[in-house]
C-alpha cells in the first residue's frame, strides 16, 4: 500500500521556512558526493574527511524520522516530495530537477532545464544510459499525472539515439492522449546538439486512486 | 568520443590500495545522504554541519581531477568504473551494486542482491520507477558487454507489475540472442514478494568498437 502522510494545515510561509532549512544542506551535500568521486588527495587526508563527515552523520541522525521521507502534503494543497531522488530538494541524489509546465500548451507539456555532473556518468564524459532513464521516466511520469490523479508507469520504452554528454540538458514530456485510468505520454532528452534519447510511456492510475 | 582511459601498468594490488582509499569516503558520504534526507534536527545545527560539510568537500577538492572520473583499466585487465551511479564504489549515488556472474548458465545469466533505502523513493515507501530503470537498464547491459565489447543502450523496455517496496532487493538479466553489432537482453526486479519490474532491450556496440 502506498501512504501519503497528511501533515495538516501547515501554512505555505512554514513549508517554506522548512525548504530553507534543508534545502542548503542537501545543496552542500551533493557538491561532497562530487568531490567524493573526483578528489586526488592522499589517504591520511581522506581518513580524517572521513571521520569529520561520520561525526556530521552521527549529529545528523541524533533526530531524525524513521524509515523514507514519504510524499507529504498539507491541507493548503503543498506537496512535499522532498526525498525524490529526481526533484526531491532535500536529496542529495537528484540534480535536482525543477520542471516547469507550458500553460500554453494544450497537451500540458513540461520540460526542465538542467545540469548533470561526475556523479551521473556511465560512458566517459556521457550521462549513464540508465540516468536518462531515469529523467525521462520522471519527466513523463509528471506530465500524465494530474494534480489530483497520481498515476504510476505502466510501461516506458526509451531509444537511444546517441550518447548524451554530461553538462547542460533539457528534457521535455507532453502527454499524446488519455483513455480512462491511462494516460500515454511521450519525451526526450537533449544536450545542446540536440535529442539523445526518445522516450514513450503509458501511465495508470493506482486502484486505490481511482474514484 | 567516448574515450576510456588508460592508466598503463599498474599492478592490481595498487588498485586496490587505490580502492581502499577511496571506497569508506564513498560509503561514508552515502550514510550521510540518507541522514541529510531524514534528519529532523534544528537549523541552528543543521546550518552547524552544513558548514563542516562545506570545509571538507574544499579539502577534498583542493586537489581533483578535472572533469568526470572516467572508466579507466589497466595493462593487466582491472577496469575501475569507479564513479559509476549503479556500481561506482566511489560514488554515493551508487548503491553500489555488485554484480555476479552465474558460470553455469549458457545465456551469461547475471544477477544482483541489494538494498535501496530512504534516497531511492518514489511513491511514499516504494522505489522511484526511474531508479528501477536506472538499475535494469545497468545489469541488462553489463550481460549485453563482453568483457572486450563495449555495447551501448539501444533501446529499452520496461513493464511495471506493480511497486516495488524500499529494502532488499534482486535483479538479473541474461542473453536471448546476439545478432552481429546487436545483443538481445531480458531481466527483472524483484522484492521480497517477487518480480515488480520486467525489462527488455537491445544493446549496440558503437561503431568505434567496432573490429
Amino acid at each position: 500500500m502506498v501512504e501519503f502522510t497528511d501533515i495538516g494545515d501547515v501554512p505555505s510561509a512554514e513549508v517554506d521556512r522548512m525548504r530553507a532549512v534543508y534545502q542548503p544542506l542537501a545543496d552542500s551535500v551533493r557538491e561532497l558526493v562530487d568531490a567524493t568521486i573526483r578528489t586526488e588527495m592522499d589517504a591520511d587526508t581522506v581518513a580524517a574527511v572521513r571521520a569529520e563527515i561520520d561525526a556530521a552523520t552521527a549529529r545528523l541522525r541524533s533526530r531524525q524520522i524513521d524509515g523514507a521521507f514519504g510524499v507529504r502534503y498539507t491541507t493548503g494543497g503543498d506537496s512535499l516530495a522532498w526525498g525524490n531522488p529526481v526533484i526531491g530538494v532535500r536529496n542529495p541524489i537528484a540534480p535536482p530537477l525543477t520542471i516547469e509546465r507550458d500553460l500554453e500548451d494544450a497537451r500540458g507539456r513540461v520540460f526542465t532545464d538542467f545540469h548533470l555532473g561526475a556523479a551521473y556518468e556511465g560512458p566517459p564524459g556521457h550521462v549513464h544510459g540508465g540516468v536518462a532513464a531515469l529523467i525521462l521516466d520522471h519527466v513523463l511520469g509528471e506530465v500524465a499525472a494530474h494534480a489530483d490523479t497520481p498515476r504510476f508507469t505502466g510501461t516506458i520504452t526509451l531509444r537511444y539515439l546517441r550518447t548524451t554528454r554530461l553538462g547542460r540538458l533539457h528534457a521535455e514530456a507532453a502527454i499524446t492522449r488519455t483513455d480512462g485510468i491511462k494516460a500515454y505520454a511521450v519525451g526526450h532528452l537533449a544536450d545542446e546538439d540536440g535529442v539523445t534519447v526518445e522516450a514513450e510511456g503509458v501511465f495508470i492510475q493506482p486502484r486505490w486512486a481511482r474514484g
